[in-house]
């Protein structure tokens, strides 16, 4: 056995921002030579940024992003480091487009690997863009023979892992844009694992950090040995260099064998690995501990607003303070991503508000150090009122929209992204007002079911009393019965079922896409599940129109689930 | 040669609406009786309706469209039409979800087809969905060897055409749902043709008719010979049936060949072609006339406009006038689509509108048989500067979203669909009020360019007068220069570069996916791509809350073009 020092760069990309990533490449590269390292792994679609969508059907953004391969090897050798083994995903163009990954040294792109399982389910359209791979590329660096994988081809069987244990290779790595959903680390492992024992080699799995529109991407990198066993774990949301000496098998094959469709290619890296200094000590990763589920999604949220905000220019964010739990934990959500004084609360009362809204909302913004403002907002309502003879509905629908129209207004004067505060609940069954309390440009709990939204404000108190601090949302915000307050006396409970059966119901009509009689033949109520599925189905085009947000579960509204507006598929008239 | 008396079922379905397809079939099958059809031919996805996108993950959703095509093969054996053949789309499961098409007669289905070429392009997503067929399955009908095939099985080489070459068959059906798009019948047809000449065959080609949220059916179906010559080809956009005697070859073959992963399988029809009735005559089809280029587009406006608003359950439509060109050509498409009385305008002038906008307004509304309100908005306007301190741009919205609460409060008040005017241009380059102008369920020129708008309106005017009824437009609305009027004197030239010269950047860079060099190349000038392409980047994030609007052109905003919104590519930066 020979040992092979690796750095896995946990770091968050930029889509379309070439320079940038390409800069950043250098400099983590840079990093990582001081740290002796002799292979350095980027994750998918490093220079591109993942996922560029469309851009990737222009030929312009094709030849910038081989380009920028070019310009990676190149700039990587001038600046010394050409004897450091780099692995950089990025978009080529051979007979179509394709998600490929470079093993870089010496200034020469060495080897090409074009990503064989194209996902295309969920999130993912990648038989839309590219064209799959037909060849496992082997690198024999060090005397150690080394196979590229991206991604998806870790989750299905067959394929590059069935072909690198033909191969007898001693090393697979495997680059990701794996997005982060609750409890999907209960499957990646065992799975990456299990891939390492089938190809008999220990697998170098390492996934991006950061947001990108919906999706959120949460590291996790790791290492697993030949058998399985996890070696190295990198922090959950931390962007870094994180590093392993690890004991690798000397190449044992010079074969090229042919696995279903796929063929073996062998190359040879031009340099031996980068001799390691003199002092041995490096810093090595170690396992780090996994975050509770809340924790783990609360940074979700955190990071998908931080960088949906920075990404799009924004230093600042404005929304509507009802005093309620929704807008709390989007403004304490908002404050650990931006900062509290890049928070601006408006409070905007109406008729309807009872008095503890007004005090809560101050509240809360004195707690996350975010700037309060109160507008008052009952003249434009009676305004619209009055000159539009509005009633019931419609009446309630002008207050939300009032506000909308205020906090469009304060973010157009000042240069503030506006969060809409719904939450997953009141989405999915349309509880919401278009044009209303929907308006904004980063909805941070969209895909949060309100009674997470409840446990989530719990847990980010409880997390600041053990540290110390201030508990960010006021008691009486997570207590209090919830209501829309748009007419006397409200509560969200005379329109919908009690949010804990209701949240149930959702995960699984929404999520799971299980039927009325799934739902009824697992105890629910025919009557709730029918309404429910109604009040969902329905809800279609109001959701079409809402802001994006953070994916934190298996199906967000948004790339996830895509669904006609004009439909008349109804649950629960499927039951024949 | 013998002769098959074939119906084409040219018709408007509605998705996840078994019922409603399962009793259109049904009937349509009664009059095809009457008229002495032999085999009845049904678009693609007939019993769910086309596209049903994610209805399709859904078992429920899958078992109903079984269950339908087994109460439709029953009820026309009950109904007394067990002797005709009927082809039918449906979504099947085997082994995955199928796009699939059944050969029903006696009762029976008979065969099933699976369709092979799975589009995965444009507003397409069917590797999402499907799990491509294996086999060609054709079907010995009165003697004469007929093979199913489905809608992309003919855009694209090999597969289904080549293996029914092989197999010999004597009459291809192609089951289609095929959305209009400009110029697209240019290529269709003659791909049929050659595919028909290719297979040695002819081929009936079968489309359906009418709107689904983003997408509009034109129909368009018809017949081509062995020799690849137009025989019979239906009306655009008329719902109906069309028919036609054919002249087939009789079998000549029982090979089942394999070509490629293809196998051809064979199948026999219980029962013999229903004897032809008495009187001979029949209401051929014969060969339809196309219509011009802006007949064709406007008559898919008011189709999707009229769809949309029936399959939504709306009766009627509000929408702003403001005197422009914009709102007097969705207000005429409306008036088309529904009736003028279902129209209902609205002046909001404010202390920017010209005078001509308000006498125009009014003009246009008697014009189209409208009726017609004006609300004062300047009240609520000024208490919203007033109140924000809003100045410059934030001022100008201000007023654009009075409107569209406006507008929401008389839908949720008087449940009118709202219907937002923004055409294809403003929407490309951001110039809208996102809440504002944006505010609608349905966009009916989203997809249309600024010049098509005027082009439209001089055909549509000019149209009414060749027919001797009044002209909708007012032509003041035509010819005077375009204004938002959010401030004095504005006009749209102060921010925008003339409408034919954008238009035609657009077209290059949105439909094409040119990019900046390809655009400079072809002689625009470099400081205007950049400025247009800028635009066009930075506004994703308003489009992506715009609501649907029917599709004409290659690329839509919307299920066509998909981008991420944090997207720092700058098209102009790619020279290097």
């Amino acid at each position: 056995m020979s040992t092979l020092r690796i750095g896995m760069a946990q770091v968050d990309l930029t889509v379309g921002d070439f320079d940038r990533n390409v800069e950043l490449v250098l400099r983590r590269v840079g990093e990582a030579a001081e740290a002796g390292a002799q292979l350095v792994v980027f994750p998918e679609m490093t220079l591109t940024g993942y996922m560029p969508e469309d851009l990737v059907l222009r030929r312009s953004f094709r030849e910038a992003s081989r380009q920028a391969l070019t310009r990676t090897a190149a700039t990587l050798a001038e600046a010394g480091y050409g004897d450091i083994a780099v692995v950089v995903g990025y978009l080529d163009s051979d007979c179509g487009a394709r998600n490929a990954a470079a093993f870089v040294q010496n200034g020469e792109v060495v080897a090409r690997y074009f990503k064989y399982h194209l996902p295309t389910y969920g999130v993912f359209d990648e038989d839309r863009y590219f064209v799959p791979g037909t060849e496992l590329v082997v690198i024999r660096f060090g005397g150690v023979d080394v196979a590229l994988t991206i991604c998806e081809d870790v989750w299905q069987d067959g394929g590059p892992f069935t072909a690198a244990a033909a191969a007898e290779v001693g090393l697979l790595l495997n680059i990701n844009g794996s997005p982060y959903e609750r409890n999907k680390d209960d499957i990646r492992f065992p799975l990456v694992a299990r891939r390492a024992r089938e190809a008999g080699a220990p697998v170098v799995y390492v996934n991006q950090v950061g947001g990108q529109d919906e999706l959120v991407f949460d590291g996790d990198s790791f290492v697993v040995d030949a058998g399985g066993r996890l070696l190295a774990r990198a922090p959950q949301y931390a962007e870094g260099m994180f590093y392993l000496d690890l004991e690798v098998a000397p190449a044992v094959s010079n074969a090229t064998p042919v696995v279903g469709d796929l063929r073996v290619r062998r190359v040879d890296a031009p340099l031996p690995p980068r001799a390691l200094p003199a002092a041995a000590d490096l810093p090595e990763v170690g396992i780090a501990e996994r975050l509770v589920d809340e924790e783990e999604v609360w940074r979700a949220l955190v990071t998908g607003t931080r960088d949906y905000a920075r990404k799009n220019g924004f230093a600042s964010v404005v929304l509507g303070l009802s005093g309620g739990i929704d807008s709390a934990v989007v403004a304490a959500i908002a404050a650990d991503a931006l900062g509290g004084d890049a928070v601006h609360g408006v409070g905007m009362p109406s008729a309807y508000s009872s008095d503890h809204s007004r005090s809560d909302a101050a509240d809360l913004a004195r707690r996350v150090g975010a700037h309060y403002q109160v507008v008052e907002v009952e003249a434009m309502v009676r305004a619209f009122v009055h000159a539009l003879k509005l009633t019931g509905l419609a009446e309630e629908n002008v207050q939300a929209r009032v506000r909308g129209t205020t906090l469009m207004g304060l973010s157009n004067q000042h240069g503030h992204l506006v969060l809409a505060t719904g939450n997953k609940s009141e989405l999915a069954v349309g509880y919401s007002t278009i044009y209303g309390d929907a308006v904004g440009g980063f909805a941070p709990i969209k895909d949060v079911p309100k009674s997470l939204v409840w446990r989530l404000a719990r847990w980010r108190n409880d997390d600041a009393v053990s540290r110390g601090h201030t508990p960010p949302i006021p008691e009486n915000s997570i207590s209090k019965p919830p209501s829309a307050e748009l007419r006397p006396g409200q509560l969200d409970s005379d329109s919908l079922p009690d949010y804990e059966l209701l949240d149930a119901v959702l995960l699984r009509y929404v999520d799971a896409d299980a039927g009325f009689a799934d739902l009824v033949a697992e105890g629910f109520d025919p009557a709730l599940v029918t309404r429910v599925a109604h009040l969902v189905d329905a809800a279609e085009w109001k959701r079409r129109q809402y802001p994006p947000g953070p994916k934190i579960s298996y199906k967000a509204f948004g790339k996830d689930r895509r669904l006609p507006i004009t439909n008349r598929w109804r649950e629960s008239r499927a039951a024949r």
